[in-house]
Protein backbone atom coordinates (compact mmCIF):
# COMPACT_ATOMS: atom_id res chain seq x y z
CA UNK A 1 0.00 0.00 0.00
CA UNK A 2 1.35 2.99 -1.61
CA UNK A 3 0.31 5.45 1.24
CA UNK A 4 1.58 3.51 4.19
CA UNK A 5 5.14 3.08 2.53
CA UNK A 6 5.67 6.35 2.04
CA UNK A 7 4.40 7.40 5.77
CA UNK A 8 7.24 5.09 6.88
CA UNK A 9 9.79 6.69 4.87
CA UNK A 10 8.53 9.93 5.98
CA UNK A 11 7.79 9.29 9.76
CA UNK A 12 9.35 5.95 10.58
CA UNK A 13 12.71 5.73 12.22
CA UNK A 14 15.38 3.01 12.00
CA UNK A 15 16.78 1.95 15.62
CA UNK A 16 19.59 -1.02 16.10
CA UNK A 17 18.13 -4.16 16.29
CA UNK A 18 16.36 -3.77 13.45
CA UNK A 19 13.84 -1.91 15.71
CA UNK A 20 11.18 0.33 13.08
CA UNK A 21 9.35 3.05 15.34
CA UNK A 22 6.35 3.62 13.34
CA UNK A 23 4.74 5.55 17.36
CA UNK A 24 4.27 8.91 15.38
CA UNK A 25 1.18 7.72 13.47
CA UNK A 26 0.45 4.09 14.31
CA UNK A 27 1.32 2.61 17.89
CA UNK A 28 0.97 5.28 19.62
CA UNK A 29 -0.25 7.86 18.39
CA UNK A 30 -2.20 7.38 16.02
CA UNK A 31 -3.22 9.16 12.61
CA UNK A 32 -7.05 7.70 12.26
CA UNK A 33 -7.58 8.86 8.86
CA UNK A 34 -4.61 6.65 7.41
CA UNK A 35 -6.01 3.91 9.59
CA UNK A 36 -9.34 4.37 7.68
CA UNK A 37 -7.50 4.14 4.32
CA UNK A 38 -5.69 1.04 5.46
CA UNK A 39 -9.17 -0.52 6.55
CA UNK A 40 -10.45 0.30 3.16
CA UNK A 41 -7.42 -1.44 1.90
CA UNK A 42 -8.40 -4.78 4.02
CA UNK A 43 -11.56 -4.83 3.07
CA UNK A 44 -10.53 -4.42 -0.69
CA UNK A 45 -8.39 -7.38 0.46
CA UNK A 46 -10.88 -9.88 2.48
CA UNK A 47 -14.11 -8.06 1.22
CA UNK A 48 -15.19 -11.50 -0.80
CA UNK A 49 -13.91 -13.78 2.63
CA UNK A 50 -17.44 -13.97 4.36
CA UNK A 51 -15.35 -12.68 7.47
CA UNK A 52 -18.12 -12.12 10.28
CA UNK A 53 -15.50 -11.12 13.27
CA UNK A 54 -11.88 -9.04 13.56
CA UNK A 55 -9.83 -10.65 16.00
CA UNK A 56 -6.68 -9.08 17.55
CA UNK A 57 -4.69 -8.22 20.42
CA UNK A 58 -4.24 -5.82 22.91
CA UNK A 59 -3.04 -3.27 22.55
CA UNK A 60 -2.03 -1.88 19.16
CA UNK A 61 -4.06 -3.88 17.23
CA UNK A 62 -7.09 -2.46 18.38
CA UNK A 63 -6.91 0.87 16.80
CA UNK A 64 -6.85 -0.38 13.36
CA UNK A 65 -9.43 -3.63 14.33
CA UNK A 66 -11.83 -0.96 15.01
CA UNK A 67 -11.51 1.10 12.10
CA UNK A 68 -11.64 -1.54 9.95
CA UNK A 69 -14.57 -3.07 11.35
CA UNK A 70 -16.40 0.01 10.40
CA UNK A 71 -16.13 -1.62 6.42
CA UNK A 72 -17.07 -5.32 7.65
CA UNK A 73 -20.24 -4.26 9.54
CA UNK A 74 -19.13 -6.89 12.30
CA UNK A 75 -17.51 -6.65 15.79
CA UNK A 76 -14.16 -6.52 17.26
CA UNK A 77 -12.61 -9.46 19.63
CA UNK A 78 -9.12 -8.15 21.39
CA UNK A 79 -7.62 -10.82 22.79
CA UNK A 80 -6.25 -9.70 26.05
CA UNK A 81 -3.10 -10.32 27.67
CA UNK A 82 -3.23 -11.45 31.13
CA UNK A 83 -6.29 -12.12 33.39
CA UNK A 84 -8.07 -9.81 35.24
CA UNK A 85 -10.99 -10.49 37.11
CA UNK A 86 -13.28 -9.27 35.12
CA UNK A 87 -12.77 -12.12 32.82
CA UNK A 88 -14.25 -15.21 33.79
CA UNK A 89 -12.49 -18.43 33.95
CA UNK A 90 -14.16 -19.73 30.72
CA UNK A 91 -11.60 -18.79 28.36
CA UNK A 92 -9.36 -19.80 25.40
CA UNK A 93 -5.52 -19.64 26.32
CA UNK A 94 -2.16 -19.51 24.92
CA UNK A 95 0.76 -18.12 24.97
CA UNK A 96 2.87 -15.78 22.74
CA UNK A 97 6.30 -14.57 23.06
CA UNK A 98 7.20 -11.09 22.17
CA UNK A 99 9.60 -9.70 20.09
CA UNK A 100 9.68 -5.99 21.34
CA UNK A 101 9.11 -6.83 25.31
CA UNK A 102 11.50 -10.17 25.09
CA UNK A 103 8.71 -12.26 26.87
CA UNK A 104 6.23 -14.48 27.15
CA UNK A 105 3.07 -13.46 28.12
CA UNK A 106 -0.54 -15.60 28.42
CA UNK A 107 -3.21 -14.33 26.16
CA UNK A 108 -6.63 -15.07 27.01
CA UNK A 109 -10.56 -14.67 24.61
CA UNK A 110 -13.96 -15.30 26.25
CA UNK A 111 -15.10 -18.70 24.90
CA UNK A 112 -18.71 -16.37 25.05
CA UNK A 113 -17.07 -14.68 22.07
CA UNK A 114 -14.93 -16.61 19.43
CA UNK A 115 -17.27 -19.72 18.31
CA UNK A 116 -17.21 -22.92 15.90
CA UNK A 117 -18.60 -21.29 12.80
CA UNK A 118 -17.10 -17.68 13.04
CA UNK A 119 -14.94 -16.28 9.96
CA UNK A 120 -12.29 -14.60 11.95
CA UNK A 121 -10.44 -11.54 9.80
CA UNK A 122 -6.96 -11.63 12.03
CA UNK A 123 -5.92 -8.05 12.35
CA UNK A 124 -2.29 -6.62 13.64
CA UNK A 125 -0.23 -4.04 13.53
CA UNK A 126 3.25 -5.55 13.14
CA UNK A 127 4.41 -8.73 11.84
CA UNK A 128 7.84 -10.23 12.75
CA UNK A 129 8.37 -13.79 13.88
CA UNK A 130 4.51 -14.38 13.86
CA UNK A 131 4.00 -15.28 17.49
CA UNK A 132 0.86 -12.98 17.86
CA UNK A 133 -0.64 -14.51 15.09
CA UNK A 134 0.18 -17.95 15.89
CA UNK A 135 -1.15 -17.66 19.29
CA UNK A 136 -4.45 -15.88 17.65
CA UNK A 137 -4.74 -18.70 15.60
CA UNK A 138 -4.79 -21.13 18.46
CA UNK A 139 -7.18 -19.46 19.91
CA UNK A 140 -9.09 -19.56 16.50
CA UNK A 141 -8.63 -23.17 16.61
CA UNK A 142 -9.44 -24.01 19.84
CA UNK A 143 -12.75 -22.36 19.43
CA UNK A 144 -13.42 -24.12 16.07
CA UNK A 145 -13.42 -21.12 14.54
CA UNK A 146 -12.35 -20.83 10.68
CA UNK A 147 -9.56 -17.88 10.16
CA UNK A 148 -10.08 -15.97 6.74
CA UNK A 149 -6.74 -15.17 6.84
CA UNK A 150 -4.26 -12.06 8.49
CA UNK A 151 -4.14 -8.25 7.21
CA UNK A 152 -1.09 -6.70 9.16
CA UNK A 153 -0.03 -3.28 8.73
CA UNK A 154 3.56 -3.35 8.65
CA UNK A 155 5.55 -6.63 7.97
CA UNK A 156 9.06 -7.08 8.66
CA UNK A 157 10.06 -9.56 5.53
CA UNK A 158 13.00 -10.35 6.85
CA UNK A 159 12.02 -12.25 9.98
CA UNK A 160 10.39 -15.39 9.57
CA UNK A 161 6.68 -14.41 10.54
CA UNK A 162 4.95 -14.77 7.17
CA UNK A 163 6.48 -17.97 6.09
CA UNK A 164 5.46 -19.49 9.35
CA UNK A 165 1.91 -18.32 9.01
CA UNK A 166 1.28 -19.70 5.59
CA UNK A 167 2.74 -22.83 6.11
CA UNK A 168 -0.63 -23.32 8.49
CA UNK A 169 -1.97 -22.42 5.51
CA UNK A 170 -3.43 -18.88 6.68
CA UNK A 171 -3.16 -15.74 3.95
CA UNK A 172 -1.14 -13.16 4.92
CA UNK A 173 -1.57 -9.69 3.36
CA UNK A 174 0.66 -7.17 5.19
CA UNK A 175 -0.08 -3.77 3.85
CA UNK A 176 3.72 -2.67 3.33
CA UNK A 177 6.35 -5.49 3.73
CA UNK A 178 10.02 -3.86 4.55
CA UNK A 179 12.18 -5.89 2.87
CA UNK A 180 15.54 -4.31 4.85
CA UNK A 181 16.35 -1.52 7.25
CA UNK A 182 20.43 -1.36 6.72
CA UNK A 183 22.32 1.47 7.70
CA UNK A 184 18.97 2.87 8.89
CA UNK A 185 17.35 3.10 4.95
CA UNK A 186 14.30 1.17 4.51
CA UNK A 187 13.40 -0.46 1.86
CA UNK A 188 9.72 -2.32 0.79
CA UNK A 189 8.77 -5.70 -1.33
CA UNK A 190 5.82 -7.44 -2.27
CA UNK A 191 4.85 -11.17 -1.95
CA UNK B 1 -27.12 8.58 26.04
CA UNK B 2 -30.20 6.38 25.82
CA UNK B 3 -28.63 3.68 23.33
CA UNK B 4 -25.52 2.93 25.54
CA UNK B 5 -28.27 2.81 28.74
CA UNK B 6 -30.40 0.24 27.05
CA UNK B 7 -27.58 -1.68 26.19
CA UNK B 8 -26.15 -1.73 29.62
CA UNK B 9 -29.57 -2.91 30.73
CA UNK B 10 -29.36 -5.42 27.92
CA UNK B 11 -26.36 -7.20 28.19
CA UNK B 12 -24.21 -6.21 30.77
CA UNK B 13 -23.64 -8.28 33.99
CA UNK B 14 -22.87 -7.50 37.58
CA UNK B 15 -20.80 -9.20 40.00
CA UNK B 16 -19.75 -9.40 43.09
CA UNK B 17 -17.65 -6.15 44.38
CA UNK B 18 -20.04 -3.92 42.09
CA UNK B 19 -18.18 -5.28 39.04
CA UNK B 20 -20.29 -4.35 35.66
CA UNK B 21 -18.88 -7.12 33.18
CA UNK B 22 -19.66 -4.97 29.23
CA UNK B 23 -17.58 -7.51 27.88
CA UNK B 24 -19.78 -8.58 24.82
CA UNK B 25 -19.92 -5.06 23.28
CA UNK B 26 -17.52 -2.45 24.89
CA UNK B 27 -14.15 -3.91 26.22
CA UNK B 28 -13.00 -7.25 24.90
CA UNK B 29 -15.88 -7.81 21.85
CA UNK B 30 -16.60 -4.62 20.75
CA UNK B 31 -19.65 -3.12 18.98
CA UNK B 32 -17.94 -0.60 16.53
CA UNK B 33 -21.56 0.48 14.98
CA UNK B 34 -22.40 1.36 18.85
CA UNK B 35 -18.88 2.67 19.13
CA UNK B 36 -20.09 5.20 16.27
CA UNK B 37 -23.13 6.61 17.60
CA UNK B 38 -20.79 7.35 20.91
CA UNK B 39 -18.65 8.77 19.03
CA UNK B 40 -21.22 10.99 17.24
CA UNK B 41 -22.72 12.04 20.87
CA UNK B 42 -19.18 13.02 21.93
CA UNK B 43 -18.70 14.97 19.13
CA UNK B 44 -21.92 16.87 20.18
CA UNK B 45 -21.03 17.32 23.50
CA UNK B 46 -17.29 18.95 22.72
CA UNK B 47 -17.37 19.69 19.10
CA UNK B 48 -17.02 23.39 19.90
CA UNK B 49 -14.44 22.84 22.43
CA UNK B 50 -11.40 23.36 19.85
CA UNK B 51 -10.13 19.88 20.20
CA UNK B 52 -6.68 18.87 18.23
CA UNK B 53 -5.97 15.35 20.12
CA UNK B 54 -7.62 12.37 21.57
CA UNK B 55 -6.01 10.93 24.92
CA UNK B 56 -6.70 7.57 25.96
CA UNK B 57 -5.26 4.64 27.72
CA UNK B 58 -4.28 1.40 26.93
CA UNK B 59 -6.06 -0.96 26.12
CA UNK B 60 -9.99 -0.58 26.63
CA UNK B 61 -10.24 3.69 25.75
CA UNK B 62 -8.13 3.21 22.28
CA UNK B 63 -11.30 1.67 20.57
CA UNK B 64 -13.40 4.19 21.77
CA UNK B 65 -10.80 6.89 21.32
CA UNK B 66 -9.90 6.30 17.57
CA UNK B 67 -13.82 6.03 16.29
CA UNK B 68 -14.22 8.80 18.12
CA UNK B 69 -11.24 10.45 16.55
CA UNK B 70 -13.19 10.19 13.05
CA UNK B 71 -15.67 13.10 14.23
CA UNK B 72 -12.91 15.60 15.27
CA UNK B 73 -10.45 14.84 12.30
CA UNK B 74 -7.61 14.44 14.98
CA UNK B 75 -5.08 12.26 15.95
CA UNK B 76 -5.52 9.26 18.96
CA UNK B 77 -2.39 9.19 21.61
CA UNK B 78 -2.65 6.38 24.14
CA UNK B 79 -0.88 6.22 26.96
CA UNK B 80 0.84 2.90 27.74
CA UNK B 81 1.08 0.96 31.14
CA UNK B 82 4.57 -0.47 30.53
CA UNK B 83 8.13 1.09 29.35
CA UNK B 84 8.78 -0.74 26.46
CA UNK B 85 12.24 -0.79 24.62
CA UNK B 86 10.08 0.80 21.53
CA UNK B 87 9.73 3.96 23.75
CA UNK B 88 12.11 6.82 23.95
CA UNK B 89 13.46 7.47 27.47
CA UNK B 90 11.93 10.81 27.40
CA UNK B 91 8.69 10.29 27.89
CA UNK B 92 6.06 12.06 30.36
CA UNK B 93 5.12 9.61 33.43
CA UNK B 94 2.64 9.01 35.59
CA UNK B 95 1.12 6.10 38.63
CA UNK B 96 -2.19 4.81 38.36
CA UNK B 97 -3.84 2.69 40.49
CA UNK B 98 -6.35 0.14 39.02
CA UNK B 99 -9.35 -0.79 40.69
CA UNK B 100 -9.59 -3.62 38.32
CA UNK B 101 -6.94 -5.37 38.59
CA UNK B 102 -5.71 -3.49 42.34
CA UNK B 103 -2.16 -2.69 41.18
CA UNK B 104 -0.19 0.59 40.86
CA UNK B 105 0.92 0.82 37.28
CA UNK B 106 3.46 3.52 35.23
CA UNK B 107 1.92 5.18 32.38
CA UNK B 108 3.73 7.30 29.78
CA UNK B 109 3.42 9.58 26.66
CA UNK B 110 6.17 10.51 24.81
CA UNK B 111 7.13 13.67 24.64
CA UNK B 112 6.96 14.36 21.24
CA UNK B 113 3.13 13.56 21.14
CA UNK B 114 1.86 15.60 23.77
CA UNK B 115 2.69 19.66 23.77
CA UNK B 116 2.32 23.19 25.19
CA UNK B 117 -0.86 23.86 22.52
CA UNK B 118 -2.46 21.23 22.52
CA UNK B 119 -6.39 20.89 23.22
CA UNK B 120 -6.94 17.35 24.84
CA UNK B 121 -10.42 15.53 25.32
CA UNK B 122 -9.77 12.67 27.44
CA UNK B 123 -11.68 9.54 26.32
CA UNK B 124 -11.80 6.46 28.57
CA UNK B 125 -14.54 3.29 28.79
CA UNK B 126 -14.98 3.28 32.52
CA UNK B 127 -14.81 6.07 35.55
CA UNK B 128 -15.05 4.77 38.54
CA UNK B 129 -12.40 5.96 41.64
CA UNK B 130 -11.26 8.36 38.52
CA UNK B 131 -7.46 7.19 39.07
CA UNK B 132 -6.79 6.72 35.15
CA UNK B 133 -8.27 10.18 34.55
CA UNK B 134 -6.65 11.99 36.83
CA UNK B 135 -3.36 10.49 35.23
CA UNK B 136 -3.74 11.55 32.03
CA UNK B 137 -4.52 14.86 33.28
CA UNK B 138 -1.30 14.68 34.76
CA UNK B 139 0.48 14.01 32.05
CA UNK B 140 -1.64 17.04 30.23
CA UNK B 141 -0.23 19.05 32.65
CA UNK B 142 3.03 18.03 32.45
CA UNK B 143 2.87 18.69 28.85
CA UNK B 144 1.18 22.46 29.36
CA UNK B 145 -1.51 20.96 27.33
CA UNK B 146 -4.57 22.16 27.94
CA UNK B 147 -7.74 20.01 28.84
CA UNK B 148 -11.17 20.26 27.07
CA UNK B 149 -12.69 17.01 29.33
CA UNK B 150 -13.22 14.23 29.82
CA UNK B 151 -15.50 11.71 27.96
CA UNK B 152 -16.31 8.40 29.82
CA UNK B 153 -18.88 5.59 28.18
CA UNK B 154 -19.68 4.30 31.51
CA UNK B 155 -19.41 6.26 34.92
CA UNK B 156 -20.44 4.36 38.05
CA UNK B 157 -21.83 6.96 40.01
CA UNK B 158 -21.90 6.15 43.42
CA UNK B 159 -17.77 5.75 43.46
CA UNK B 160 -16.12 9.45 43.53
CA UNK B 161 -14.27 9.86 40.44
CA UNK B 162 -16.04 12.46 38.50
CA UNK B 163 -16.20 14.38 41.58
CA UNK B 164 -12.49 14.07 42.11
CA UNK B 165 -11.98 15.22 38.25
CA UNK B 166 -14.17 18.01 38.54
CA UNK B 167 -12.93 19.26 41.50
CA UNK B 168 -9.75 19.52 39.64
CA UNK B 169 -11.79 22.23 37.20
CA UNK B 170 -12.36 19.43 34.35
CA UNK B 171 -15.10 19.06 32.71
CA UNK B 172 -16.32 15.43 32.92
CA UNK B 173 -19.17 13.70 30.14
CA UNK B 174 -20.93 10.60 30.85
CA UNK B 175 -22.41 8.56 27.64
CA UNK B 176 -24.00 6.45 30.86
CA UNK B 177 -24.03 7.19 34.80
CA UNK B 178 -25.16 3.68 36.51
CA UNK B 179 -26.91 5.08 39.77
CA UNK B 180 -26.30 2.18 41.75
CA UNK B 181 -26.57 -2.13 40.72
CA UNK B 182 -27.66 -3.00 44.28
CA UNK B 183 -29.27 -6.91 43.82
CA UNK B 184 -27.83 -7.18 40.29
CA UNK B 185 -30.57 -4.27 39.15
CA UNK B 186 -29.12 -1.52 37.29
CA UNK B 187 -30.17 1.98 37.31
CA UNK B 188 -29.19 5.26 35.61
CA UNK B 189 -28.64 8.72 36.52
CA UNK B 190 -28.21 12.19 34.98
CA UNK B 191 -25.91 14.89 36.11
Amino acid sequence: MKLLEERILKDGQVFPGNILKVDSFLNHQIDVALLNKMGEEIKRLYGDCGVNKILTIEASGIGIACITAQFFNCPVLFAKKTKTKNIAADVYKTVVASFTHGVDYEVIVSKNFLNEGDRVLIIDDFLAEGNALLGLIDLCEQAGASVAGCAIAIEKGFQSGAQKVMAKGVRVESLAIVESMNDGKITFTQR
